[in-house]
């Protein structure tokens, strides 16, 4: 049967689980204008079910795939419909192979109650953080709970993403190097759980010790996993609950959603901004062309505002 | 021997070749404040030498580190100084195990007419691209040419980071899988050049033979290297070299830099914008915070320009 062309239409299939619906509402919203504006709209009107999203990130060979289609399979087995926004700053490839989708795709390709979507940066209308937090909505709206955020690598553009969620879930391995200056410098802001993967292998049992205090005068959970394995998994399962209730008990959980709120605003804003000042920019005379790129962009900004 | 204090006396400094203070100028230039603002502004009076930036991207394992310190060796063959911005867009790590340092370090750590600097982007005040270009020019300054810009990744980010550069290699390699659909999703775009690293490997010759049509239609060098052996470095030296005359007397070259220096500005112009927007947002009421965060966003940029 043909998709309903009529955005509220559209929305209703969603919510009636409609795979194919699913997709076609993220993609047009990642599509952007005017279709992108009035879906959008529409979704605002709908209560969406309460669901957390979980994020997940760290540095690349950490297994974090791997953990991700592990969390899939546990919150199946419970007959929950689970979502998986993998985002990939660092790529140019939307939809394609991006973040180990051939592991993720063997295992819940024809899982109707499993909702994949790959993101990456380039060619992207509009911010990476805008779109992945309408990604999240939706999958929410087709019934999705938890909907997982992952993301690989840690810089500003992998925190911009990972502060949409509830709950994030840092992933070290054992022998990648760089994790104890990491905790030092300051990644451990990322995260409110600190997962050793690898947990097999030699290196891990010394790395939790090494983690430990670190973890403790934060008040982070810190725990050992072996995703290849399966070992861990329900205890990080188990913790999250744990944190998640702690959290909207606390008033915890409700800040963090305006935060992130506040940064999907921050990111719509600077992607129009940058629209009207891209041209302006480009457009600025030999003599502004001469001076420091500070003293031009003051110029642009004002010329901009001029416009408004 | 101490450094200057007075901003303009550092600077003559790192143009008689002094590697204390270039290290020192561009550790200013990223602490943003008062001092960078002075050091910039007295940067601007300063006529730079002639000299080439060279751009090296591609997704992570293509051997792009080994590469770019080939790459320094066979400049330094000839006596001349050579500049490596060594930047990680997905990476919290600033100066520290970045991108492969380690490797470079044992080569290049003590010869004074080499001079690297690691960037990441978090932690950092102001953009990446901005950070770069001030990074890049210093090192001209300091007399190095060419100033190469090492990036891993190829997403939007590292996008924004190459396109500083005069002239940009996009290394590939075989076995990595995504190098075809890279190609289709337009990553030919960021490159004017593209490598085949590890040409030894089985796999580099039926990978150029897949290439070479793409690169052909769209005008690119592809060339087959191995960065770990040294073969056709000297190949890739003379096509740079070539490329760079092409587009000094086609006048691509001053287009180029147009188009960097507006990409420079236009980093700093949203750098400036989203430090007047965060607090915007972050007041904003609770009927607003209610709403479509496209509206919110709306909203906060007419308050950001009312105080303007």
């Amino acid at each position: 049967m043909p998709l309903p062309r009529d955005c509220r239409a559209l929305l209703d299939e969603v919510s009636a689980h409609n795979a194919r619906a699913l997709g076609r509402a993220i993609t047009l919203a990642e599509e952007g204008g005017d279709r992108a504006g009035e879906l959008l709209c529409a979704l605002e009107e709908i209560p969406l079910p309460e669901a957390a999203t979980i994020g997940l990130t760290g540095t690349g060979g950490a297994g974090k795939s791997t953990l991700a289609a592990r969390l899939i399979d546990h919150f199946r087995a419970s007959s929950r419909r689970v979502g998986l926004i993998a985002v990939d700053p660092s790529s140019p490839l939307s939809g394609g192979a991006v973040l180990g989708d051939r592991v993720r795709m063997m295992r819940h390709a024809c899982d109707k109650h499993v909702a994949i979507r790959s993101m990456a940066s380039r060619g992207r209308l509009g911010g990476l953080s805008a779109a992945t937090a309408s990604s999240a909505r939706l999958m929410k709206l087709f019934g999705c709970d938890p909907v997982i955020i992952e993301t690989v690598g840690v810089g500003q553009a992998e925190f911009d993403i990972v502060r949409l969620a509830d709950l994030t879930a840092l992933v070290l391995a054992p022998g990648l190097g760089d994790d104890i200056q990491a905790m030092k410098a300051g990644l451990i802001e990322m995260a409110d759980l600190l997962v050793i993967n690898k947990g097999d292998l030699p290196g891990a049992e010394a790395l939790r010790r090494d983690l430990e205090p670190i973890a403790r005068d934060r008040g982070r959970a810190l725990l050992k996993v072996s995703a290849r394995d399966g070992m861990g998994i329900d205890d990080m399962t188990a913790t999250l609950d744990a944190l998640f209730c702690q959290a909207s008990q606390s008033g915890a959980l409700a800040d963090k959603r305006r935060r992130a709120s506040d940064a999907e605003t921050l990111d719509w804003a600077l992607e129009l901004l940058r629209h009207r000042l891209e041209p302006i920019v480009g457009a600025q005379g030999k003599a502004l062309r001469d001076k420091d790129p500070r003293v031009r962009a003051q110029m642009a900004i004002q010329d901009c505002f001029l416009s408004l």
